[in-house]
């Protein structure tokens, strides 16, 4: 269904401000910025998006309970470096945000070659780049390089030096509602914390932030989807545990999810289904994949990746998959100085943009219809919708077999993606019978009962700006 | 199950005057009869059929509601040329009723090569042969014909005579019912609105008349089967939207119902599954294609085709599906004058009756049986069951291994065609262990309550001379 | 999951007793024993068996109505032979308890050959060979040898003997019941009636007395299983359907049963499933024999084979499959004498062990989790299990992903073993986690109701000696 002038289309479709936005860019912007899962890099990265998209703020203060979990300390980062005893720089945090293990405590002094190795972290198999690696709850400190710079490093001794600090602060996420008609909502989320890494971070936050401006435009224009759009910005792990915590009672509204990651290099997509399965967010990304041109593999449901594990663990199970092109731990740059601004490209970006906000616009338009008589096929040709098909060709426009699907489907207990998987064709063209058979008072929309949403439901009032 | 030479009994064993039945014959014998929706030519035709079975004519007058629909006006043709203006007739629709476009209105006088070319039909890929066009509610007029014919027309003027009416009368169905021990029914119907066309019309009118004749002269033995059988020859769409709306308090007696058309062509058998896909109908035909020698496809349902569109709309969804050889719109002689009495065979038909008949076999004898004393492997040999059925090798008698499977399974949850399917074996093999289970008194059947069935159950009271 | 190893380790895991148990050995002891339906080679083999397991023999009188059926007169066999007039012995059960056929009456006279034909039983097509037959309720008899034998016999007349008695006495099983934590129990069932057959029967009962050894053994070292096991060795049909008969009020309590036979050849596993197909041991034989590197294939239920079907009877239903490696009447040696004690092997029997032991280990072991605090996943780190699982290194230790499997699992809605199937991993390694997550006070046994057994549930009370 997604064929590459759609996806343009689409990348291009997502209102003025997203017309200009320009993906890669956002990314190369984001790239030096030192995130980690707390402190002055997430705030940094959310301050660039807040420009873009409005965006609500939170912070956590360290030590508050959080489901199993207590929200650690918050680690700030200024400057690391080895250097020789002559003065020499070797590795410095100022060249490089991987340089220094994540979470690192503060240290300074002289060190011998064999006491500093046992906080040196290397691929020796791949000596040329640096690794990213991290000890949130270690209390330790790490430098990590390429595997040459520390073969070449033979003094004795090093003087090192890490300016960080470990201490009560808090953790931060950022939050954008757009509301819709109904109280239920999908839910966007992407990671924040991972220094400089761009397809595994970046592209996921780019393409968010690309739906947001969309939807901010839409908002704008005075448009009102069915559903509601909530976007996540937000440290993985612990910051979707934090969010989880204090939004448990408001979980009833999503209706489905995704988490947006690894969307910037050149491989095939692949979305790695939610626990339940066969929820709606994952018959959607499968009939869009399904109908387009992009190469495409659907995974299972496996309690390791990204933040859908959380969405998706016990007690909470929500409709919640992962789209990603790259999977995570699987391409030689995952994790590495190599998933870099070069790894990612802007068609890429722009196509998993278009792939994204097609899934959402199919889970926002499925909706289920009734026929107004309530049984048999309806005389079409005394209301002109022979004619008024036959007259269009595009190939969105509904065919007359399309019409045929949807008013013999249309009973109330079929969706319009229902139909659509029944059919074989694309959503669209069932969306446009529908508008015909709409238009024709031939059916009408069976209201959905809010009563199956949460107690709570998500609204404007609790996001003043959206 | 259905070899060849079973085939060819259950054709011949369709009763006595069945037996003597010409299928083809008969086909030839409507083939000139120019049917309509409406009008003389369904009345003659069930005039026809009602030589051999016992049919109640039904007639709506035009202008009554039903459904979204209204009943047409009624037309009649009489004649219909186009000539040259000296006289010379080169179409005439008493040679070929397909040469005039069905409801077209009456028209007389001397119009251009040029005013003509928008009336007239043609295929100018196959230029010998005559297309098949209606226009029930487009109040136009038109010629078909070979495009050759309308190649050799180059005078500037043509003199053109329609003589028909399109006027208020009434749509005319026939109907017959064979009533059953319960209250539920079998439904076969067959569209009787196709003018010279023989697969597509009068193949399944043809193969609906013997499964009659067979009804009738089991009736006249005194035999009863379990369900009713419901011959519906009806107008296609129209006819068929007219019996719903009339009928619509009785549906709930429809058990299964098969629509039959194109049974006459030399291919492989079709079976389009009803709406539901599962329901009876379609597992019954499945076993007995399955089983069978002949080669065949099951199909799944799809809103276009024959009248199972109309019984499977949403509000009815009745479980009814469409055997067929050739597939509507697949074949070359599709609507054209090449669907004629050459295309269809004898033996073709013969086979087509047979598996309908075995379908309906299945149907009717798919009951379900419990263990007189509710559980165990009861002791055959005891009552010589073991000997009586080690006497037997015809292939429709129960092996010891069916009589296992039967007991095993007389569970009061499995009905006999369950059995069969979980055997693996045909249908009759399981009802003749069953009828050995039976008078062993090992098992009894279990009653099927008529709560489930509508209110206003059919029954002979409606239908006083079946 | 049971590669060679871990099967020999099974093998040799039975307990103390059972590490010595000498299963061919003890096929060979029980090999030469005349067993048919009742009588004293019944008693005798049950003797052996009951010196290394705790049996309770049960006896029901002849005519004592079972069911469907009544329980047989005993027979008792001491000596049979076919003599020349000149007194030579040429055919003697002493020689062979293949060689009379099972239940014949008392015969003892001089007969000509032909009338001798009419009770003699060979295999012409495998001359050398002894054929295995029976005749319960025939009230004949015969003689059963090698057709070489019988085509040697070139008199006119010979002298028969069978000194046999068919009168009033009992039906024999032996059963032992080994209490678990629950009421719930695994039954396990042997058929005792074969005469020298060693695959078909030997095989089954060396298997199931290696279970009581092990059991035993557990016992004596104050160990408790979650469930009970009950062993059941029993003559086919009449036996089975006579404990069924006096057991019915308690079957409630079984759930899950293996019929063991045929467990001694080389060839690969067969499991044929229950008649319900994917109960708990339906899956268990399909997680262990999927996860080992025997060759196996799983079979559907039918209603032939061995004990299963009595299980598996309407009314009864119960979930209990048939684990074989060659299956019944498929391998040529089945019911000759070439089923002999050659034909098994140590090898097989002690692999058939392992792997029953791995199937009963299973289902015991199928037990479901819930998260301590509901939701959520749990922090691992301050909890030591990253330290924890990283150390263990051997193939039977929870991996972190086996425990992220078995957290995200916990939801009072996944037992192990649908996790282990979800997780593709051996049942063995999500026990693994499990002990790790709930020693951690992560989660919680979620408690079997006993409301859902029958109402007299076997226990300890009923078999003082278990």
């Amino acid at each position: 269904m997604l064929d590459r002038e759609t996806a343009r289309e689409a990348a291009g479709d997502t209102g003025g401000a997203a017309g200009r936005f320009d993906l890669h860019g956002f990314c190369r912007t984001l790239y030096p910025i030192a995130r980690s899962i707390t402190g002055p890099g997430v705030r940094e990265t959310l301050g660039h998006v807040a420009r873009h998209v409005p965006l609500e703020i939170h912070e956590v203060a360290s030590g508050t309970p959080v489901l199993d979990w207590h929200v650690p300390e918050e680690w700030s980062i200024r400057a690391a470096t080895i250097r020789s005893l002559s003065g020499e720089v070797l590795v410095d945090f100022a060249a490089h945000s991987l340089h220094v293990m994540g979470y690192s405590v503060p240290v300074s002094g002289v060190f011998s070659r064999a006491a500093l190795a046992a906080h040196v972290h290397t691929l020796p198999e791949r000596p040329g780049i640096i690794p990213y690696r991290t000890g949130y709850y270690a209390r330790d400190w790490g430098f990590c390089m390429a595997h040459e710079t520390w073969e070449r490093m033979r003094d004795a001794e090093y003087r090192v030096e890490i300016d960080s600090t470990l201490a009560p602060g808090s953790l931060t996420w950022g939050e954008a509602f757009f509301p819709g008609e109904e109280a239920g909502e999908v839910l966007v989320s992407a990671h924040v914390c991972h220094p400089s890494l761009a397809n595994d971070n970046l592209s996921g936050i780019a393409v968010a932030t690309a739906l947001g401006i969309a939807a901010r435009a839409a908002q704008e224009r005075g448009e009102r989807r069915r559903l509601g759009l909530r976007l996540l910005f937000v440290p993985a792990t612990i910051g979707t545990i934090a969010w989880l915590a204090q939004n448990e009672a408001r979980l009833g509204a999503i209706r489905a999810g995704l988490v947006l990651t690894c969307l910037g290099d050149a491989g095939p997509f692949h979305y790695k289904r939610s626990r339940q399965g066969t929820a709606l967010v994952d018959r959607a990304v499968a009939h869009v994949l399904g109908g387009g041109e992009a190469a495409h593999a659907l995974l299972p449901f496996t309690p390791d990746g990204y933040d859908e594990r959380q969405y998706c663990s016990p007690g909470f199970d929500l409709p919640v998959g992962c789209l990603m092109r790259g999977v995570h731990g699987r391409f030689p740059e995952y994790h590495t100085s190599e998933d870099n601004c070069d790894f990612i490209t802007q068609g890429a970006l722009e196509q998993s943009l278009a792939t994204t906000q097609a899934v959402i616009d199919v889970i926002d338009g499925d909706v289920t219809f009734l026929r107004t008589d309530g049984r048999g096929e309806p005389q079409l040709g005394r209301r002109g919708l022979y004619r008024a098909i036959s007259g269009q060709t595009t190939s969105a426009a509904a065919s007359q077999m399309d019409l045929m699907w949807f008013l013999n489907l249309a009973d109330g207990a079929h969706s319009l993606l229902e139909m659509a998987e029944r059919a074989g064709v694309p959503f669209a063209r069932l969306q446009a019978a529908a508008r015909l058979a709409q238009a024709a008072g031939l059916v009408g929309r069976v209201a959905v009962s809010d009563a199956i949403i949460a107690d709570t439901p998500l609204g404007a009032k609790d996001f003043p700006h959206a």
